[in-house]
């Protein structure tokens, strides 16, 4: 647990937030900046720092992650569109919240290169 | 099974590619259309069409290809510099193979917007 992290207190309630979806290990909310018409972040509940992080803790819930973000996509109506799923880690990819998320992306064509 | 597919046929040695890791479950090589400096791609063995269809099957898989995303990028010595990990879907993300893989991209800062 970090001694302050953002995304530790959106799933606990404590800050605000635009929740689309919450289980017992997964919580999805709107991203307050949104880089396409449709922004969702996916976070687990449990906070790892980021996939770095995650190479040695449970897949089933790195799994998860992905299951919950290929839902809220259809619910959003984007499984025919299409969209994007992302995850950054570190300084090159500019992590800027240090809870594992995993950006949902989508509702209009999205940019190329990746990199 | 799709028809034909390039990413079963290099899962199962028909094709060449730069290998990087195979076991039992997941195949990782170099993409051959590199969007920044290291570039490598994580695919299940077994073909999965996209994300989207995925959200139905197993999730101790989808958890595997990102464990295995993070250890390829930390052998390829991206954990401390960074890294970003994308799967697209459809036609908004420009999709082009058929075939559930994830982008393993680092080795330079990489550009943002993500959408």
């Amino acid at each position: 647990m970090a001694d302050f992290c953002i995304f530790c207190e959106i799933v606990a309630g404590r800050q605000p937030a635009r929740l689309v979806h919450q289980d017992e290990s997964v919580t999805v909310f709107w991203d307050i900046h949104p880089q396409a018409r449709i922004h969702l972040l996916v976070v687990p509940n449990q906070h790892i720092r980021s996939l770095a992080e995650a190479e040695e803790s449970d897949p089933l819930l790195l799994g998860r992650c992905l299951q919950v973000a290929a839902k809220v996509a259809r619910e959003h109506g984007l499984d025919r569109s299409g969209y994007r799923v992302v995850t950054n880690v570190g300084p090159d990819a500019g992590q800027s919240v240090f809870h594992l998320h995993f950006h949902v992306l989508g509702g209009n064509r999205l940019r190329l290169p990746l990199g």
